[in-house]
């Protein structure tokens, strides 16, 4: 610890902050992740990343800006990291999920304003985070009105290019998304000094698939009666994904699905039969938020499945791999994205379509449907979706949340009456 | 009143409910309106429009059906009323300004909406608004999320075209919203069957210019020492602009200002000397949103000039004339609306810059930025803004509100306290 002291000093963060978050971190992970039994070897790994969150990838962050590298800062799935990494620059996810930081957002942003944003605009500002502190340059897009804000307000403490997402879906919308994809890929070629060739692109576009491949397969594994591994593993490995070495986090989650490979023949199961078989799905959980997971799981309820940002829209789809030139590989890119079903756009009919597909393979036996406060857009959304639901015979339970503990005991007895229903 | 009750039975309106809102709003219009002293004569007509609002021009709208003709309702002043006018429709502007309608609203709407959106969504579900009842097709546009996401509620109750607007304010996106107006001018011109000639746009870009030339005149007055004409009535007027017929508005407008030229000449001031001269800013007052003008201007102030969409952000700029194809028209139409400065933009650096330009023109004493509760674009940048302002040397009050009238007390006492405090 004593190293990383010294570089969160060098990174200009508030050590006296900083430390307090240090000390409540590992006690909410114990309770969380490290209580659960019969977990999978393989999330050793994952467990290592998350107790050195704030140490081990921020020195490899450092260590690859030292050699020159460059390291960009996002908020949103929609923002392709290929092109970063076809620069030889890092992209690393940057939602905040902890209350910790809400109060410092609140110095500048809206209460009214989703915890998922203020979070991330406190982090920032009040500089008790490395990785807010190490991207050299913020990547933000115009999804919804918070964030949309929220830029102007980051980008004077710090560079921010913003990516104009259409908020709709029509076929001229994806070619408006390739567009800005070639404006981020020159401005990230300027930022770095590194041209994006054809070749880099090709490689980084398989390095990414290959994470979502290994994502995929893991989620995969979910779909059995037996259930190798709990929804707060999976949500924990998802979120990782958002900063993790994409080569190594794909080799180790891919040596994990060996071990939960040999579960499912050995007929290991995490649950015990009965357990009710969960799908969530709405706004998105970023890291360390790990709530709603940890109630569903520890009141006979298991999460199945994510129709989220940290799940299945982070994962789903591939790049098409056979295009050759750079103007192709943006379009592939474009299309990729543009699959991604967000409430941001009007209409969004597809989201409904793929949580009633998912619950079929993951076979949930309900949905959660949550929402961070004053997300506006997942919250008027989520009116549609579980009245289709609803119209599908699906049972589901919508919930509202932040990031604060106080709701906490209310949230456990409805989710306990909603999977107690199930039973019935 | 008979004739109307027959007339909103065939729209299909709620007419016990609608009853209810007939009783309040006289009520409501002569407590802010017509307790005021040395009113202009020309404000007769006003008066006249809005005692039958739901009489007059409604009959008009369906006169004009029953001729053929299609009404439009729009939603945002980014919206081309000229194409609309150009096919020989009628726009029709719809944003609800009652809590009356909020209740219907939140019934399919999250809590946590803006009380525009819930009272414009409220008063087409519950039937009792006879313009949402009238309009053939609804525009919406993907301006902020509340409303983004109410077009897929409404758009299952009423037909509905949405309009993209860019995000952002580069070249490349006026082009963009160039294409959005071609699109629409294509759906105005299938929904009416009329085509859309240089001709008929020609004619209408010169209709809705004069419209706003004679708001532009009518503002101008008011930059006087004394003032020939109070707030309240500028607002009324600025209301009254988005539905009523545009020729005979235009007419009435200037026959008003001819009154009022008189006035300055004759020294003629509805203040008394001393009054502070109070610049609003933010949010959309939509009819019949009187509240904070009210307010003012029985605190000891008196209301100048408005930077929102109910004021400067609907005339200033007129379109480009000289274009003589279709498709040149469209150029001109999208380069004059991107010149709005709207919230919803990022950045939206331009708005602060016009209202230090207008609070020096409007000769203010001090500036009000209010904001309807939980429009998170307007709460943010207003954080950015009346720091500017402040940056400036120009007083300024920030103030949170709603349709409803419980903060009306507290809402006093500040504004109250705010223009003491310019006396000193
Ligand atoms: S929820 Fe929408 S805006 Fe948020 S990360 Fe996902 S795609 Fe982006
Ligand atoms: S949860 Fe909703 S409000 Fe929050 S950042 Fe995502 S889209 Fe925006
Ligand atoms: S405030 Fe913005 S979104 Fe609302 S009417 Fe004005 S321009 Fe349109
Ligand atoms: S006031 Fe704000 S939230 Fe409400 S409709 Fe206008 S831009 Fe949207």
């Amino acid at each position: 610890m004593a190293d990383y002291r010294k570089m969160w000093e060098e990174l200009g963060m508030d050590l006296e902050t900083h430390d307090q978050l240090c000390e409540v971190l590992p006690q909410a992970f114990g309770d969380v992740y490290l209580s659960q039994e019969n977990r999978p070897e393989g999330m050793d790994y994952y467990n290592m990343v998350v107790a050195d969150i704030h140490g081990i990838r921020p020195a490899e962050l450092i260590e690859h800006q030292k050699k020159g590298g460059k390291v960009f800062g996002t908020f949103c799935v929609y923002v392709p990291d290929e092109i970063v990494f076809a620069a030889d620059a890092i992209a690393t996810g940057l939602c905040g999920g902890s209350q910790f930081w809400v109060p410092g957002g609140e110095k500048v942003l809206p209460t009214n304003t989703c915890p998922l944003i203020k979070a991330s605009v406190g982090a920032r500002l009040d500089r008790t985070c490395p990785f807010f502190r190490i991207a050299d340059m913020y990547v933000g897009e115009t999804t919804c009105d918070g964030k949309k804000k929220a830029w102007e307000i980051l980008g004077e403490d710090v560079p921010i290019h913003i990516m104009d997402l259409p908020q709709m879906k029509r076929e001229k919308d994806i070619k408006a998304w390739a567009e800005e994809i070639t404006t981020f890929k020159n401005v990230v070629e300027e930022f770095t000094g590194n041209q994006i060739t054809a070749e880099k692109l090709g490689e980084s576009i398989k390095l990414i698939n290959e994470k979502r491949k290994a994502l995929e397969r893991l989620y995969e594994l979910r779909k059995n009666e037996k259930l190798p591994i709990s929804g707060r593993d999976v949500l924990l490995i998802s979120q990782i994904a958002f900063y993790d070495d994409p080569k190594r986090f794909t080799k180790m989650t891919n040596a994990l699905c060996d071990e939960l490979d040999q579960r499912i023949k050995d007929g290991v199961s995490v649950i015990s039969s009965g357990t009710k078989r969960i799908l969530l799905t709405g706004t998105p959980l970023a890291i360390p938020n790990w709530k709603l997971h940890n109630i569903v799981e520890t009141s006979g309820g298991v999460v199945v499945c994510e129709e989220m940002c940290t799940g299945t829209r982070y994962f789903e789809h591939l790049v098409d791999e056979t295009r050759t030139e750079v103007a192709g590989q943006i379009e592939a890119l474009a299309e990729r994205y543009m699959n991604i079903n967000c409430a941001c756009f009007t209409p969004n009919t597809g989201r409904l379509d793929d949580i009633l597909r998912l619950a079929k393979e993951y076979k949930a036996d309900g949905i959660i449907d949550v929402n961070l406060k004053f997300c506006n857009l997942y919250d008027t959304e989520g009116y549609l979706v579980e009245r289709g639901l609803k119209d599908a015979g699906i049972p589901v339970l919508g919930i509202e949340t932040d990031y604060t503990d106080s709701d906490a005991q209310q949230l456990r007895t409805r989710v306990s009456a909603f999977i107690e229903m199930l039973n019935h």
